[in-house]
């Protein structure tokens, strides 16, 4: 075969009934071999990048075809797309191994459609302006630990109910420090240092909590221990390391404070948080987390509904009802002309 | 007696141990006739102003006297203030009739703190920057509903969870609206005309549900249908209305949308929205009302927590959790040297 | 082909195995392009009429031959019934557009087996029994508002819980009326006039919330808003009416008891009630309702339950149990030799 | 003194302020000995009969005057009657030992307004009406053991919820047989025997559970084991004296029925019914047994409450909401002249 | 063919992939009769032996095979093994009746490890360790009633959450005794007489409540009544048999206190418990018995997973989590070499 | 006055009515200074010994007198013991300091019964039982750190559930030890070193929530952040010493497993557990954590009522029920002779 690299990537979100795909990448999300009523076997698999997915069939397949495919890894196909009840249908008709280094993973997660190293920077730009210095040490201790701020700035913010793709982390917590932002100045009695450091730091636990190489994932320790919990550790840790550095005591009432802000901000013990808010940041930050989640889940399950033909998605089992998706200010079509 | 009116007004939360008051009207808040070991009878009362509440006691009472004070009205008394277990104790020595005309309600019922006047001005000119002109014709049948606004503008927003006091309503109402000004245009997606017009219009029926002329209360229609169903109700008398004017039917997506925001905004069933949240706009209205009705609660719990000595309120059973009063940051000492 | 009129009706429920139908109507319910392993495409599809459902499969189906189904439609059929795995199956040899007109909708929807007209008759004769001139005149606006009545005769009383059929609403309230006259007198002190009011408005939303026109389904109204508070909205609107005709007030206080009564018939916050029954008449009306509906949902799983050598059907989720369906008394067997 | 009997009994519910009261025997609910701040001894008691309570005081106690007096036992007192703080209060003169066979029970225990006889004949009235010879040799067995029966009559039907006096289980019972009666032939499905079966045993349990001689409490065998087990366990053993009496095996589908409704009538786990229903039958006993008892709770409430300037209850725990007590419709006005 | 017996048992668990299977009997767990899309009928069936299950098809089926194919019941089946998508499958050439005489039940359902008959003879020796004459009476009745015993060694604990093999209700009861002599001589105030005896009999009804033949399931008498109830009503007549024996009424405290620790074992209202522990004794057995259910539970579900690649299972409903399956202490690894 | 150590200790538990006290040294635990209605001041006020409470009396009291008295701390008291509505007051002739270092603070807290040496010492011969060195040198770090270890000798298990006394942690700990030594060598797949580890962990943040100088209180980092939460962090920490001190890393299995038991070990959400129990380890810790402290609160509740005449305690919050107190068996009885 010729130079892989000739072909230009053809995202899936971009195919049409009736392409030919030839010398394409996919991630491999699921496979199964299945029999055929005639004694024939075939492969039903599952394709990925990071614009979609992509149901595809191997006809005439053997068992050797079946075990060289890698669940969860890649190959390079070629194909016929076909339209299947509606949806797209990928005949392939072969694959060969694909050179790991030639993959460019960012083509295969879903990712956050902004700017991940700008919004690092604003992040960085909206903690400096955390006056106490306490606070501001340990915030440094932080974003100064390179490994940790890689993981930060690539991790999504869960595994699928809200920005649940790469720099999803990143770009929630951004958008909940830019809400902290406008909202609190309003409350002049409601810390702004505690609120701004305790947004941070509410999920940073993710980081840890998540696995999102090829897929989303909870990690061992994410399971047997949580995101909550890991965040007041690293509290904890990066506390010493400020006392270290500073050779003077850390506040203990900041400490315990901001360690409460993590810990309570589920805001309830039946979604994990172990206390409840017990200081106005706390819940502050409860219920501008939320805001900003919440609409993300209700803007996304509108946007991503395959149903065009119903005015309401399925019924979303974390919201307890369906969302109602038509426009009906004509202000979403305003934006998508 | 001299002339009542020559004395200046003391507030409750002025007087000081040993001071002698004369001719001061307070509200009576509830009275106890009882009998001491030795058989002679007693009153034990509170009295009331906007500034506080203040125990008093008559000694040797008789039942005429008991009967000549009005619960929830108004009497001239005079008498001694002493000191009683670190609180003040009023020790009536005569008491008499005050004429009706002569009571500035407003000097007897706790009040916002800011000018109502300002208030409401501050949340027409929000409102008028809704620009879909249906919706924009449904909040103008409200805002020119002279009646209901002068409810409105004096409305408590709850009997004492939050903003329990004259103006709570329109202060609460104008925070949110501020809120949503400042954090939905983050969202592009999420229609700020419908999320002002469901601001507006969430708590409006609480001027029916509450009684405050002398007390906070609930009505019976507050008790068996409810400020939600209530705003519900009048958004469709105001739309019939609009209908009239205009001569154009109005929009059903719109008014569907108004009163689901409205019927939604608790957030959950078991606290009495018969519908959760389907719309972007129904879940940011909540979040954003919850924001500022919780923060008030938290600041205002802190704010009149009598027991100084302890760093945490009592457990408040609207949270399920007591609330920590220390101020850690050194936030709240700074506003208030 | 000749004129489908000359073929008499075949039911659904009376079709034979081995049996050739011919130019017979049936709705189509959903429909499934499907590829087999060999490469050809077929079409499985549920075809429904009102005494049942029919699985049906077209071999060697096309595309557009599928495009040409209506979900949701009609089309005229021509095939042959199969045994498959003890159901029926039907193998459709040719299918052709059906007249609209000629289609008699009443054949296609579950219905109830009363005489709709008579039970519509019972329903006015029983609600004349109200001895309030209020009340009556507000029950009066509705029961002369022929459009809703329209629709009030034929929407089902549910999607599927119970009295999911055409005229079920209808027959649900005429049988909780009928209670209510039987049992209420025996409480001299609980107002028969508010109970059977009550009765008759407590699902009348459901005209609104539900649609019935070749499926049940809900709303956007529906699920917005719901018909709890649809009925409220109602209520004050022919009370507006009625002030209007009779040129006097009316009462208040009926109207809130009324408006309760419905508001809290669903007898909990998590069933969707805003309140909780306040009032003797609410409690009763809420469990009379449960009474005939809940009666209902049992007799007709147990009627409905294809698997007759079980004594028990499938657990129901909104009772939380199976049902035990064996005749225990014999009661069953004897109505139905 | 003089002979007791020559004075007419006087009711706490007709004693007057300024009445002086002799030789009248009392319950003594409750008794505390207290000490006035000048250091002399009073005894503040509770007094009652079966008509309400009175508080009572005795001034210038003693010790052995307080350890005289047996609480939930019987005194002969003098004294006279005032007014305190808009209820009654009793000034003790003297008290002394009354004969306990002077006393009749029944002025001091609050009782069914109904005949106990003709009740208890209606019931068995109703339970001829069995047309299963199973079910009704079962029933006989219960209605002719005779020490259960008469507890079966005399019985409360609770502590405090519902039909809390003398004969109300029996009248509860009544009641809810006489529903079944009336409702059950409109569904002809379900089985009149087995529900007017369930009906008649699905309390009475509570002759065992509760105590009810001289006040109303559990007793340990209801706190251990409850009436709902314990009438299953009687089921039982009544069957096993019917075979022995018939000679033949008793229909286990019968028994497993009827234990079932009766295990099953309190219609959920929260209120301790260890099974839901799961047949027609143990829906509608659920609903009619709840449809008498609630509406007694709702009536009762409103003719008990003593603050009659207000138009609702204080907050009844078992309902989760305030009773509403306007007698909107004026029916209890018609029946109270 | 040849004689049956010659061939020895192949169990389930034991098959290879390409291994021809003759003569071989198994339980026929479930059947479908499906149509291919080239029109011809397969058999999909799920074969069973206490090994475990297996997954058949017949190719080119017809209806009489699929008729003669006894659900629940037992063949001879010949044919060849295969690897299907990484499970076995098994690929049916024949089958033919078998003699129901010649089936050893015991090799086909899931069966104790251990020995039953040395189990029953431990729990007999624990319960010889109770010293209260009137308990050991009691239990005696229970011990020596051979019928109720037979079914007591067999029955399992459960239909699937834990000890869900014949001979489980005796494993777990065995299981519980030995923790109970164990820990309850740690609290000389706790009854080990009353604990041992409420082991013994908290499960017992299950030998009534389930049905273990070829399969587990419910009875109508478990479903309608329940094993905590059964067995509430079988102390009640063993009781009556101690009596005749023993001519003096058995101590009604004891009779309570057993019935009470049965009724109250699992602990909360919403697991069907009629009452609420109010005994020492009774938490006792209610934390002893969860101890080894659970831990049954939770090492079943890590030994039975097939994802061996996972180091979790799959969230399994009644614990509400998924179980972390790795041994972190290599302490099973040592165990199983 | 005289030398005050010339007076023996009189306990509250051993005072009589009639009994003159001098010279004993009482916590005062609340007090009130209250006015009589002939305008009088008294001293009200609740003394406190390890044994128990004491109410006692000023009367003629001044304003200085009642600030001379430290709430929380100590005074020497002379008075005399009186009978008052069949408990004990004290009414106090005169008080005066008393020098702190005279005062033995264990004579004012309740105490376990037990020698707080000797139970350390077994916890300690346990723990040594633990075989893996990893967890061993995770639990010398714990065991060496001996301002924790003095904290962990003292503290009390809970503010007033269970153990709450000076030594309960210890004994508590100590209790569920020994249950997990018998117990758990009974399930060979569950790893005793983890089980033991995760026992002597599970609360030992309770030294860092409660405080327990003088009464039992929660400290701000327990309603912060929870001992549950504290005890990982510590894990954590401890890790950090190992890993320095070996110079090896610490296996990241056994610290998640170590951390996941303490933070699961409550078993629910609602009662503060951010994780549910996802390992065996972790629900054998769960049951008999609870095993013993339920337990605990059953056996306290009934030795400590002191409604002698009542065989039931009253409502117990935290169990949701009433204690049966009665000594069924005649087992405490025997003890306690």
């Amino acid at each position: 075969m010729g130079t892989p690299t000739a072909k230009p990537r053809r995202f899936i979100k971009d195919l049409a009934p009736g392409e030919f795909v030839e010398e394409q990448v996919f991630l491999i999300n699921s496979k199964d071999l299945r029999t055929s009523s005639n004694g024939s076997l075939y492969i039903h698999c599952v394709l990925r990048d990071k614009t979609g997915q992509l149901l595809a069939r191997i006809w005439q397949a053997t068992e050797p075809m079946f075990e060289q495919m890698p669940e969860g890894g890649f190959l390079r196909f070629k194909g016929r797309v076909e339209n299947y009840k509606g949806s797209l249908q990928f005949i392939i008709d072969a694959m060969r191994p694909c050179d790991a280094a030639a993959v460019d993973l960012a083509d295969f997660m879903p990712q956050t459609s902004e700017d991940i190293g700008k919004m690092f920077e604003r992040v960085k730009e909206i903690l400096r302006q955390i006056k106490n210095r306490h606070v501001l040490n340990l915030i440094k201790q932080f974003v100064t630990d390179e490994p940790l701020m890689q993981k930060f700035r690539k991790a999504p913010a869960a595994v699928q109910m809200h920005h649940a793709f790469i720099g999803g982390l990143l770009e929630h917590t951004r958008n909940v420090l830019e809400l902290a932002l406008l909202v609190i100045p309003r409350y002049p009695e409601v810390s702004l240092d505690l609120v701004l450091a305790g947004v941070f730091l509410h999920d940073i636990g993710k980081t840890e909590e998540l696995i999102y190489e090829t897929n989303f994932q909870y990690t061992t320790e994410g399971q047997l221990i949580g995101h909550i919990v890991q965040a007041a550790i690293w509290i904890d840790q990066k506390i010493k390391a400020v006392e270290a550095e500073t050779g003077e005591p850390f506040p203990l009432d900041i400490k315990n404070a901001l360690q409460h802000l993590v810990l309570a901000h589920h805001g309830s013990y039946e979604f994990g948080s172990p206390k409840l808010p017990a200081m106005p940041e706390a819940i502050a930050l409860h219920h501008l987390d939320n805001l900003d989640a919440k609409l993300h889940i209700y803007l996304d399950r509108i946007k991503s509904d395959p149903d065009t033909a119903n005015e309401w998605t399925e019924y979303v089992r974390g919201l307890d009802t369906k969302v109602y998706k038509k426009d009906v200010m004509g202000i979403r079509r305003e934006r998508h002309p």
